[in-house]
């Protein structure tokens, strides 16, 4: 593959990620969506099927790393380094295009959204304690945040970060492992559709606590994006939190390689 | 493929697109249906499930194109304009085939939701500008319309047309990069399921602002059915709006098809 | 495949198919039940999945047919009637194992909730010309007979008829063409994975008025079942409604077959 | 393979299975995880995809039992008792270091969900005789045993050990006859993701009435860890119930080995 193919596919793979994962959080979450409270299923599935499409369609060019932490993990494993940083550059730019078209796509539903504010709580918002530390967030981070970039419901660096690290880790684990199970035997390709079922079990699972970013690009493009964009009381970006979305995935993909070259190499 | 198995096949395969699409469509929104409320998540399931059972009853004789804007991609792509009428015109008589199952299949549901007829506001119809707007879809368009047709829950021709187009254009993409995965490894006829998938996942991430249509015969053939349907208290076929879904999904084709002459051929 | 070998497996696999589909039923109808609520999308999933497992195991011996109208189909394409009495005859055996099956798995629950009857309306219930058509048929049938039997919404023979020959015509017809696909490129026994989303889509689509027997097997077995079952305040088993299911899904084979060889053969 | 590779795949593999499967489990259950109240349908793909995932992470190593009944199945079927200690070894262990990271992930929402408690009922709360069961169930279990270890609805000891060995002769059966399915046609490894779905059809199917364990290791391990955490407030371990889902499912996996040694051997 050339550079310039590896770049291209991975921005055009990340594009099409993000424009489909924030696309279904602007479905649930903004006013005058048809899609809107369809819950915590349509998430999980809403991420996954988007990984799935996003592969497809860089795969022919990129091999589909759309993920700089898949990226680094598969460095490590391989020992090549060279191309690390077009993969990376491609993720982020992607990244930054898919999120614009998230606006552009629910475009009115962002208007509508924020110029008829209201304060509404997390899940746990029923609970008094919880939700203060609710409001909190939203005040700190615009209730609009959560369509481009990723939160925890209750901050604490070490929890949050052991969990971005954990998601990531089984993430990387199953990329890593999935040419094993491959014996010539027809699973080529549909290695998407597993990978896409594995983002599933992740959001599913591991997401409750942080709403699993697992990729530094899928968090920091759309959170560069929403801080550009002219959207009305859109609250900050939550810089604050920015760094452990990027840093927690980073690790996990490390020390996945670490356990493939360890245990299954 | 000769001319008469293609249209067969592209009638046969939309009708039961259609009926299956349209028919989940009745039975999340109709009275005395068991699946009344089933939710966003029911809806793009269906839809998915839907493309994937028509694909594999139509794929045999006509390659199951189901959709005038994936049918223009491949002519574009391939430069062979020689059987678009031919499927265009199996497309069209298909859906409004399958639209007239639909009525079969819920006539009398469709019946007690219209005769004991009622206003439901949209899923923002807790706001109360929100509502206004659905109120007033409802009353020019019939509450009965969704079933067939698509209807945007903000009307806004640049908006609602440029989220047909980015809906149609990762369609699309995904249809025609599936033949560059597929490397004699047993992917073939699968793709059907991918492609399923792919739909899924548009219809929750895109799916909100216009219900999408990515397809012009998914939209104008049921609509076409709406008017000529003697359905007591229908409605409006809701004509100002019709040329949206089909505009949109075309351009989103043939913007499909140019990436991917540019950046896969 | 010898006859007591396609007894056996048509057997095993419809008590399967029975055990997990009266199972979903069960799970999301009956007091203390983990599952209940769970919703029309878990009906349609469950069913779904309960024929994937039922036809994995029960192929290896007699091709799982595991539905009186695709034994039908079957023999009416390739014009071989020979083994239909065996079929027929272990499938309805099966479906009874399988009802039985769900009464023991969910004894206690069966009891908590006929002991402490209440009246629970359909979907529809909210309004009251439906409540009340929803209570005679609680009246008439009992309100447990929806774990083991289908009935519908409004009771109509013909469009309940005609509900039920759509939603088996798409269902054979599926089946029927699978074989067209599959070119030696794996599809395979994969082609139980597809069924299985085909009948999760009828349900999802077609399902609403009348619960989508689309299998006499699946319909009478457990409804005889019912009648001998043990069970208090059970209520009657609607015997007047249960030709429809048997006759509508056999008529559905029957032209789906024809189809079949007017336009794929 | 080897010993080593064999305890060291299943303690990955059942590490995986178990940190997915009781992180959905936290995820729907615990205040203040974004994931609260996602419902059954959650908590069926949860753990079916938390199958799948663990599998594929695992079988490169040790084929991939992860569950004590499924190597006790393959002990019978094929006469070879060699490697059982094994991988029940691997098992428990993995189980028990599943268990330790879903504590570690969901930190925050354990410890919030434990000192601020509330009763929850049960699904048949709303019912009085039923409500007052569960409340039972609250006081002597605590409210998060079910983020580790499974209860039924009603205690009944042989209704219970029904419903386990009634699951797992399902699965156990499915897994064993997947191989007569796979001949040579490229359903090898997706093997992994049928039997996904097979968990997910029990879960939705036969999971109403005790939780579907269906594995001793993935019961009894958490169910240790439960007692050695310091948890605030987590109440008892339930003891009492513990030997059910261990011996339910052996029993049940013998019964499947029979099952496929009459009629499929």
């Amino acid at each position: 593959m050339s550079s310039s193919d590896i770049f291209i596919g991975e921005t055009i793979g990340t594009a099409i990620l993000i424009l489909l994962g924030g696309g279904v959080c602007a479905a649930v979450t903004l006013k005058a969506s048809k899609a809107r409270n369809a819950g915590w299923l349509a998430i999980a599935f809403g991420w996954g099927f988007a990984v799935m499409t996003a592969v497809y369609t860089s795969a022919p060019l990129s091999g589909a790393h759309l993920n700089p932490a898949v990226t680094l993990a598969i460095a490590i494993k391989d020992g090549d380094w060279k191309n690390v940083p077009v993969y990376w550059g491609g993720q982020v730019l992607g990244a930054m295009i898919g999120a614009a078209l998230v606006w552009v796509t629910y475009y009115g539903q962002f208007h509508a959204h924020l110029t008829d504010r209201e304060i509404v709580g997390g899940p746990g918002a029923q609970d008094t304690k919880v939700a203060k530390a609710a409001e909190a967030r939203e005040a700190a981070a615009g209730p609009v945040l959560g369509v481009f970039s990723t939160g925890p419901e209750i901050r604490n660096v070490a929890q949050n970060l052991a969990t971005e690290i954990i998601g990531t880790v089984v993430l990387v684990l199953a990329v890593l492992t999935q040419g094993l199970n491959d014996k010539g035997n027809g699973l080529g390709i549909l290695g998407a559709l597993i990978t896409a079922l594995v983002v599933v079990s992740i959001g599913l699972s591991l997401g409750g606590p942080t709403g699993y970013a697992i990729n530094p690009a899928r968090d920091l493009g759309p959170r560069i994006v929403h801080a550009l964009l002219p959207l009305p009381n859109k609250g900050g970006s939550d810089w604050g939190y920015a760094w452990i979305p990027v840093v927690g995935p980073l690790v996990g993909g490390a020390i996945a390689a670490g356990i493939y070259n360890v245990a299954f190499a």
